[in-house]
């Protein structure tokens, strides 16, 4: 006989939502990988139908009931119990759907996958205003969107609160002026000192194949298990889970960028890791599901850049280097190459932003976002500001929209308050990595012998395996054992690019 | 205002039907291509999950009161309209679907799913008493099907009605004695024929790159529109419809055989030529839909053998595959390579069977499979049977039962009655061709100049384009002109093989 109780119907239907959200998650796989052009109007058919099937699913008004019931039994109510963390974030998410009224829902992905087109378009012809109409529509409705789920249409935690739950812009607002205050200084001194590094070698012959190869073993290293998962080849790198034993990343080779592709499989190896890390046993439960944004991307930042830029991984990565990319490298020493990987350098484009300056490329998000949805920054006047804040934090100036506010594809996909969670991972991997090396004692031998199992089992123990048992700030108090805070991710800067350039 | 007519909401059903399907077809091809290990037992879960939602959605009962509303309207009277031939064949689905107790549909999709794993082992070690006990579990249920939807638990015609809609075992046998009547003779001719060909020329070094090149070349040649397919690599060759604009093909490649991976090609590019044919204005109702398994398998042998072993063709294609294959092929002649792609030799194994002596396989099937489900024939006595057959159509003797009787998966995944399409699709191939070829005045010119478009138009016209309109008995005398008839298959063989063997 199969349990009929409430929880036991809440599980078989958060199951089946998950499952059926997995077909999905394929779907957009195959779209960004193998899809022939001509299948792309079907497929917004096949998408646009799961997920009017998973909303279908999730607002189901049984869901309620079950909760309603679930909710006032003991099992429910056990702290930190599987059951009890199982009911609170269905509870969180059946009410956040059912919040949104469906022609809200229905208008947003409609100005969303409009919004986006006109955004590739409008970013071609480097023209803000192009995009303008298009993006004022959106904010309405997004900042609809913040009053049916918050306190009013202004209200950023609303929305920040479905990357990163429980964080309020409250919080970020002074964890980002530290770290605004700790980095700028950090990058003058970086621009002044006389050592700078040859980044040149990077831009030899790097062949694919070769690149290919190497990345994969480099994650497999790590601990990317290839019998549960794939690398391919998309214009945009990105992970996705599509079930327990099959999650799938991706990257880009440029034969003449050895960085680009590199550090992409590094950052999705970090991702996937999270996600194979999961327990299967809970798969399709908020106990088998990352918990937030932020902690996904501190998995990320961790492998790519605290593990993936270190000394220590290189001096043992180096000389396979050197084996596998004999022309390019023949005559290039660990130093060299070491220094030409951590290049700092204030630049117009997020995504090609160093470890440094990463940080203020978001804020600067954070402030124009937040200030657009309280509606204290008008959406004609976004390129102006994007301009003031890039010189001013960063020294530079757009020369056209395209490399100024039309660069990314996040507002124009809807997604307001995203912005914030790569620096929180970028924060929350600076303190698990100190964590875990006082935890491990030798760290840095471990990864100079090309052991990542050390490592990999301390984050699947205090993070990967608790899914969403705990949100982020609980989460990383816990394992790293101090709140949120990013002293430790400028102090590792501060090391790190003071030996590399003597500052 | 949309139309909520009952033909209006069978449409829309039958569309969602078919957009959710087609999730399912790209989840199976995924499976097939890049699915990684681990990712199996999710991509059961998944696919179960949408098969459930498909059956549920097929017998809604609302479509059954929509079908008896439609069918006594005006619009679906109308002989051969498209909305009478939409409502005959939502009727004819429906009523199978409904005629099925939910209780058998599930115990058949369990004992299929482990009757073809008990196969693969079985087959391995070529052991038929290993598969035996599942083998009669699945021929139970199916004898149960047959009762449920024909006239008795021997009634063939009920389960090969699933795959060639209104033909009967009763036209058909009489139709294979014709064909082995004139197969025997024939190849015992060529048996004792005193040339021989040399079919070493295919087994050099044939790299697999140039292979896939060379393939994708004469696919693309013969019409399939690569912006709306694709083509990859399987163990077991096979053609997908995702969806309009998406068709995808599968071959495999072996570096000292040209003839596996470049006919698989061909083969599968028939298929995908009707599939790319069908009017995508009709796409999701049966008006878009291929009729039958034995039209769609004339659609592949016409352009793998009619078109892909006839002399005009290679001769405009060998000068090309001289210069892509120039170590392998340097030194042969036009005569020799076409000598060589035509052997005739009898053989155990189905699959790999030549153009002439492949349908006694198929005949060998049907007269045991009928004689299976009548009761006839006792499953313990399956292979003494399945070796007499053997020896007495082919002169050839199994080893063991992985060449004999556990060669094929069909009877493994529950499927009889569809043996008799690969056969029925020979035949209308060649009454196709030889109409195309009286219509057309000039083909063999045109194959020469490696023009494929007539033939393709031709098609196109009087196949592709009608869908489901006429079941394959009609519309094969509609486009050949004739009903469907051997004779100008085993003319064709004569012919070819005659001026090739001398006999």
């Amino acid at each position: 006989m199969s349990d009929h109780s409430p929880y036991a119907n809440l599980v078989r239907a958060s199951q089946e939502i998950a499952v059926l959200g997995s077909c999905a998650s394929l779907l957009g796989w195959d779209e960004q990988t193998y899809m022939p052009r001509g299948g792309a109007e079907h497929r917004s058919a096949q998408m646009s139908l799961l997920a009017g099937m998973v909303h279908e699913k999730a607002t189901d008004p049984r869901i309620g009931d079950w909760l309603s019931q679930a909710e006032s039994q003991p099992i429910a109510t056990k702290p930190d119990s599987v059951e009890a963390v199982n009911v609170r974030e269905w509870r969180r998410s059946y009410d956040r759907s059912t919040k949104l009224p469906r022609r809200l829902v229905e208008e947003l992905a409609k100005a969303t996958s409009l919004g986006q087109q006109t955004w590739v378009e409008a970013r071609q012809a480097q023209k803000y205003a192009q995009f303008q109409p298009a993006f004022e529509t959106i904010l309405h409705l997004k900042r609809e969107e913040a009053a049916c789920l918050g306190t009013g249409s202004g209200d950023y935690d609303a929305l920040l609160d479905d990357y990163e739950p429980g964080v309020k812009a409250a919080d970020l607002a002074p964890l980002f002026e530290t770290l605004r205050q700790g980095l700028v200084p950090l990058i003058v001194a970086i621009a002044d000192a006389p050592r700078k590094p040859d980044a040149t070698v990077l831009e030899r012959d790097y062949p694919v194949d070769r690149q290919q190869i190497f990345g994969e073993l480099m994650a497999a290293n790590f601990g990317f298990d290839f019998e549960r998962g794939r690398l391919d080849v998309t214009a945009h790198p990105f992970c996705t889970d599509i079930g327990p034993g099959d999650c799938r990343i991706t990257t880009r080779y440029n034969p003449k960028d050895f960085s680009d592709a590199f550090f992409g499989i590094l950052h999705e190896t970090g991702h996937a890791l999270y996600e194979q890390g999961l327990n299967p046993a809970h798969h399709g439960t908020p106990m088998g599901q990352s918990v937030s944004l932020g902690v996904h991307e501190s998995q990320s930042r961790l492998w790519e850049n605290a593990v993936g830029r270190s000394r220590p991984f290189w001096k043992y990565a180096f000389p396979q280097a050197k084996r596998v990319f004999r022309d390019a490298l023949h005559e290039v020493e660990l130093d060299r190459f070491l220094f030409a990987i951590n290049e700092v350098r204030p630049s117009l484009i997020r995504v090609q932003a160093d470890e440094v300056t990463y940080s203020l490329h978001i804020i600067i998000r954070f402030e124009l976002e937040r200030a657009l949805l309280a509606g204290d920054l008008a959406p004609g006047d976004l390129p102006g500001a994007w301009t003031e804040k890039y010189q001013s934090y960063l020294n530079v100036t757009p020369a056209n929209d395209a490399e100024g506010c039309l660069q990314d594809i996040h507002w124009s996909a809807g997604l307001f308050g995203y912005f914030p969670t790569y620096t929180l991972g970028n924060v929350f991997a600076a303190q698990l990595f100190d964590k875990a090396s006082r935890d491990l004692g030798d760290l840095p031998d471990q990864l100079e012998r090309g052991e990542f199992s050390g490592l990999l089992g301390w984050l699947r123990k205090n993070i990967h395996q608790h899914g969403k048992r705990w949100w982020s700030d609980e989460l990383i108090t816990r394992a790293a054992g101090t709140r949120p805070d990013p002293q430790p991710f400028l102090n590792s800067l501060r090391t790190k690019f003071g030996e590399l350039y003597g500052v």
